[in-house]
C-alpha cells in the first residue's frame, strides 16, 4: 500500500505552483502565503461526509470537483478572488484509481480558478473530505450577509432546483427521461462556483450568500442578519431547464427549498440594476431579479398577480433532519 | 435536537473576538482576516479521526485541547505566531454535554494563544475533527524543513516518549503505577504547543519540525529535504519523567520512535548555542542538544561512548500501518 507521503506526492502535488503569492506549498509543517499587499483574506471551510453529502460510490472525479466547488462558492458569495486551499482527507483505503480521479477533478477546477493546493492531511478512516479555501478582496468590499438595505432588489444567479430534481430522481420520488436525469445530475455533481460574478459585484451589490440549503432558508440568513424582511416573486424564480418542464408546484418547491444549487443570492440598490446586469454580462452569468428587501420582518411569497402564496417548505439542517 | 446554527452559536461563538486582525468571524460565507502588514501567513491543517487518533470515548475537554494543540504545534514548528483557526466537525449526534466540554477544551487553549475561532462547518457523520490554523511570521524567518546546514547542532524541546508510554499502558503492553500512568497520559492528552520557543527561535535556528510520528521518522524529513545526514546521541535524548524510570531499551525505543510528543526538533549553528539556550529560558522550555547534522546521508545512532547502535524502529505512517 502507498505510504501517506507517497500518496500526497503522487496525487496532490500540483505540477506548477508558480503563483508568487504561494511562498511555500505542500511538504512542511505549514504552507506560507504572501497575501497581496493591502488585501483582506477570506477563509471558508466545508466538510463533506460520505453517505450524507454524497453517495459512497460517487464518481471520484465529480466528487473532487464538487468538494472544491462548494468552497469556491463561499468565496464567490463574499466577492473574493481565489488564492489557495488545503485538503484534509480521511480514506478507508488508499485506492490508486479513486485517488487519481478524485485529484484530477479537484485540481482541474483549482487550476481553472488559480487556486493552489498548499497543504493538507491524509489519514485512514471513514471517507471524509474537508477543504479550507482562502481568497483575497479589497478591505470594505466584502458582500456580507448583514449588509442588505431597505429597498434593495433581490437577485439570483443562474437557475435553481435542478440539483434537487436530480436527487428526487435518484431517490425514485419521480421519474425523469434519461437525458433529463443526466442534465439535472450534472447540476448536482458539478456546480459552477460564481467567482467571476462575485468579484464583479464588489461595489455593486450589498449583501450576498450562496444558496446551498435552499433559497428560503439561505435568504432568511440575510434577512435575519440585516434585521429586515422581503417579498419574493416566486414565479420569477429561475427554474433550471429540466425543472422548468415539471409541474408548477414542483418548480416552486424546488426553486424555493431545493438545496445544492450553489448559485448566488444577492441584494443591490435599485439604482444599481444596470450595473448588476453588466456584472452578469461580464461574468457570462444569468442574473434574475426576484424580489425586494422590505422593512416588515419575515419573508412573503407572492405569485405573478402579487397575491400571497402559502407553502409548507423548510430548509435543510444537518442536525434537525434525520 | 439542536439545529446546526444553534449548535455553532451556543458552543463555538467565542465570547470576545476583539482581535483587530479578525475583520469578520463566525456566521458569514467566509471569515475575513486582516493579516498584520508585511507579515507572511502560515497555514496548517490536521484531521483527527475517532478510533485512529483518539479513543471514541475520549474525554471531550482533553480532546478539544489536543485537536487545537497539534495544529498550534505546526505553527510553532514554523516559528509562526497564532492568528486564527477554523473548525470542521462531523458528529454522530449533537450531544450538548460533549459539545460543552469539547468547546471548552478547545477555546481555553485558543484564548491562551490568542488564536480566534473564525469559522467552520458542522455535519452529522462519524466523529471527525478537522482544524485549519493560521499564523503570522516575518517573511524569510520561517523554520523550514529544508533549511538544515552542515555542522548544525540538533536540538529537542521538552522531553520525549511519555505519550507513547501512556499508549503502551492503555494497551496493557506494560504496567505503570496509577500516578505514573496519569502523568504519562497527561502528556498524551494535553500536549503543549511550543509556540513561545518557536517564535524565539526565529533568526536563531535553521530547520525545525514538530515530532508527531516519532523522532527518527520526523528528523528524517529534515535530512531528506535538506539533502544531509546526521548523528544522534541516543543516550542524550531527553526521556519524559515517567519513561526515565523505565529500562534503557524502552527509553531508547520510545524517545526515538514514540510518536505524539509534539516537541520541536530543530537545527541551529554551533555559534548559536548560547542563543538557543536563551530562547529556551525566555520561553520557559527545556532545550537539549542531541546530535549534529553531517554530510554523509542517513541517520547514525551513537551511544554515550560514541559507538554506533543498531535498533529496529519505524516511524508511524497512517496508510502503511494496519
Amino acid at each position: 500500500m502507498l505510504s501517506e507521503f507517497d500518496l500526497i506526492k503522487r496525487y496532490f502535488a500540483q505540477h506548477s505552483c508558480t503563483d508568487p503569492r504561494i511562498a511555500l506549498g505542500i511538504g512542511d509543517d505549514c504552507a506560507l502565503l504572501n497575501p497581496s499587499p493591502g488585501m483582506q483574506l477570506a477563509v471558508s471551510t466545508d466538510m463533506l461526509v460520505s453517505g450524507r453529502h454524497f453517495f459512497a460510490d460517487a464518481d471520484p472525479y465529480l466528487l473532487g470537483h464538487k468538494c472544491l466547488a462548494v468552497n469556491l462558492s463561499d468565496l464567490a458569495a463574499m466577492g473574493a478572488s481565489p488564492l489557495a486551499f488545503t485538503l484534509a482527507l480521511s480514506l478507508p483505503e488508499a485506492n490508486p484509481l479513486w485517488l487519481e480521479k478524485f485529484s484530477q477533478g479537484l485540481l482541474v477546477l483549482a487550476d481553472t480558478h488559480r487556486c493552489s493546493l498548499i497543504g493538507g492531511d491524509t489519514t485512514k478512516g471513514p471517507l471524509n473530505i474537508c477543504i479550507t479555501v482562502f481568497g483575497e478582496l479589497p478591505p470594505g468590499s466584502a458582500l456580507r450577509r448583514d449588509a442588505a438595505q431597505l429597498g434593495d432588489d433581490i437577485w439570483i444567479s443562474g437557475t435553481l432546483g435542478d440539483a434537487r430534481l436530480a436527487l428526487a430522481s435518484y431517490r425514485k420520488e419521480l421519474s425523469l427521461a434519461p437525458l433529463e436525469h443526466q442534465l439535472a445530475a450534472t447540476r448536482m455533481h458539478q456546480p459552477s462556483p460564481r467567482i467571476a460574478l462575485g468579484t464583479a459585484l464588489r461595489g455593486v451589490a450589498h449583501a450576498a450568500l450562496d444558496i446551498s440549503d435552499g433559497l428560503i432558508g439561505d435568504l432568511g440568513h440575510i434577512l435575519q442578519r440585516s434585521g429586515l424582511g422581503a417579498s419574493l416573486h416566486i414565479d420569477s424564480l429561475p427554474a433550471g431547464p429540466v425543472l422548468a418542464r415539471q409541474p408548477l408546484a414542483l418548480q416552486r418547491a424546488f426553486t424555493l427549498a431545493g438545496g445544492d444549487d450553489y448559485e448566488l443570492c444577492f441584494t443591490a440598490p435599485v439604482a444599481q440594476r444596470a450595473a448588476v446586469l453588466a456584472a452578469g454580462v461580464s461574468s457570462a452569468t444569468t442574473v434574475t431579479r426576484v424580489g425586494s428587501i422590505e422593512a416588515a420582518p419575515g419573508l412573503r411569497l407572492l405569485d405573478d398577480f402579487g397575491q400571497p402564496v402559502t407553502l409548507q417548505l423548510t430548509s435543510f439542517d444537518h442536525f434537525s433532519s434525520p
